[in-house]
């Protein structure tokens, strides 16, 4: 969270408020909250979605309402959960109707799709933001991020850094430029949380968080909260072909490391998990590859460096 | 919800979004979903509040995180349900410090007098909007919108029209006017959800409602979910002595019928349960009266004159 004053925000004066419940299992600081209700505890997550902050404001409205769920999804994905309800807070400038019905498509149909029903809310008047809560079922052991031991390996799911180079081609590149480089577009606008990754890993990884503030700030969480450094390997960790072709070498690098949004898992295993990562990856049908280890000690490193520092990540509050 | 487009917006593009659940005993359209997950039932309701909409602009941060949490509680408290636990999406124009230590500070007293944990949420860059989510569990038969019938009696708590009132005191008057009608804007500043009455009234009230858009346009929310007629009797429905003295006799009436942001209860119950009533509200310590009865037909009624058309009560897209 260095340098990152939204979370010093919420760490200094939003943690630990209001009363101290036995049914709380895990409070903030996680991709989600961790109740108990008598059944399999409960993971619940809250987030929101600003216009010109969070998406361009001339993303379409289905993708916004698409959007608005992924992100929600990715955080029960992160605890390895099954995704069940969602409640939706809407603020709109004005009642345009065929715009909530095309947010409604979106969202809907990734709902369906997830097994997830929108089960109420609350339509407001005000400037476009999306507030979305989910809450979803543990599957077993949730994954946290306080987990990972020196000596596990780190993993990462799909090509990090994409989304980001999706959002620069959607904002700057012409037409043809905009279908040439159509799958990085689509990174960005239509992420696709590893839900059935997540679940597959209950069980066999020991730590696991969603990217959706880069690499480095959000393997930085898994290192904060777990007490141990993770040391991550320049050319396991290599960026994507097309990534590399659109962006070079060096800024590719840039967008996998402080890019945010592309709701991968980063997530790390004993070393003698390999062949169940693998097996559940395959079961996932999701691509992994390791990209590192963890050791004693703190931060995150690139090749022997450290890059927290450097490459913060996305973070509202700091330009 | 008579020409209140916002509601119609969410009734036809945003209800029934996503999958079918059978742990989803109760959709959109009461003041809580219901769900079930092996213990008693869930009750889970989400509210924004936007500045300038919900608030005005210059409310102190404490008042802003104690009504954030206070709009919340109160659809529990008009489920009968007990509050648990709650996540907070929290969008801030800037990381001022001092602003979010108060707000934390306001809503942090009422989550510890009301036992709610805050577990989580997610704060944001943007223009000031509080969304939060509160999930409760059901103390017994969650008490609904839908249960009233003809013959029933209608029941208000406190004094509605005072939060309106008392909204124009804090826009309008001068200090020393200020300090004169202190008790209008308390009840402005720091509504007082009924959670205790709406618990008291579990397996008594066959309907119940908060009232947040006004006393016509709730007790019309009642009257449409049963497929019923509330009619109201103005002498018994009298507004408050101070919000009289304020108003004068026909706003003071305007505000009682029109006005929101009370967050008192109003439900109905059976002939053969007033003495249940009253004895719950002695356990709860909150003041109820018996305002009109339930008949055939559909529609509010003051004084054998259809009302819900003349006062459709707040609502965000209708000036």
């Amino acid at each position: 969270m260095a340098g990152c004053s939204e979370f010093d925000l919420i760490d200094r004066h939003l943690a630990g408020l209001g009363a101290e419940r036995d049914d709380v299992l895990l409070g903030p600081g996680d991709d989600a909250a961790i109740t108990q209700d008598g059944g399999r505890p409960l993971l619940m997550a809250l987030d929101t979605l600003v216009e010109g902050v969070h998406f361009p404001a001339d993303l379409p409205a289905y993708w916004v309402g698409y959007r608005a769920l992924a992100v929600n999804l990715s955080d029960i994905a992160a605890m390895g959960g099954e995704p069940c309800w969602a409640l939706l807070g809407l603020t709109l400038p004005a009642p345009d109707e065929s715009w909530v019905a095309q947010f409604a498509s979106g969202l809907g149909r990734l709902a369906r799709a997830s097994g997830v029903a929108v089960i109420g809310g609350d339509v407001t008047r005000g400037p476009l933001t999306v507030s979305l809560q989910i809450t979803g079922r543990a599957t077993g052991a949730p994954l946290r991020r306080d987990g990972a031991h020196a000596g596990d390996r780190v993993w990462l799911s799909g090509r990090p850094g994409e989304a980001a180079a999706g959002l620069a081609v959607w904002q700057q590149e012409g037409a043809r430029e905009q279908a040439r480089w159509q799958g990085l577009r689509q990174a960005f606008i239509a992420p696709r949380p590893r839900v059935a990754l997540g679940q597959a890993l209950v069980g066999v990884a020991s730590a696991a968080i969603d990217l959706s503030d880069g690499l480095a700030a959000d393997a930085g969480h898994i290192a904060a909260r777990s007490g141990v450094a993770l040391h991550l390997d320049p050319p396991r960790g290599r960026p994507s072909a097309r990534l590399l072709r659109w962006a070079g070498e060096a800024e590719a690098r840039r967008l996998q490391l402080g890019g945010g949004d592309d709701y991968e898992l980063c997530f790390t295993a004993p070393r003698e998990a390999d062949v169940m990562v693998r097996a559940a990856a395959r079961r996932a049908r999701t691509p992994v590859r390791c990209i590192g280890e963890v050791h004693e000690g703190e931060g995150v490193w690139w090749g022997g460096e450290p890059i927290l520092d450097r490459a913060a990540g996305y973070c509202h509050f700091v330009s």
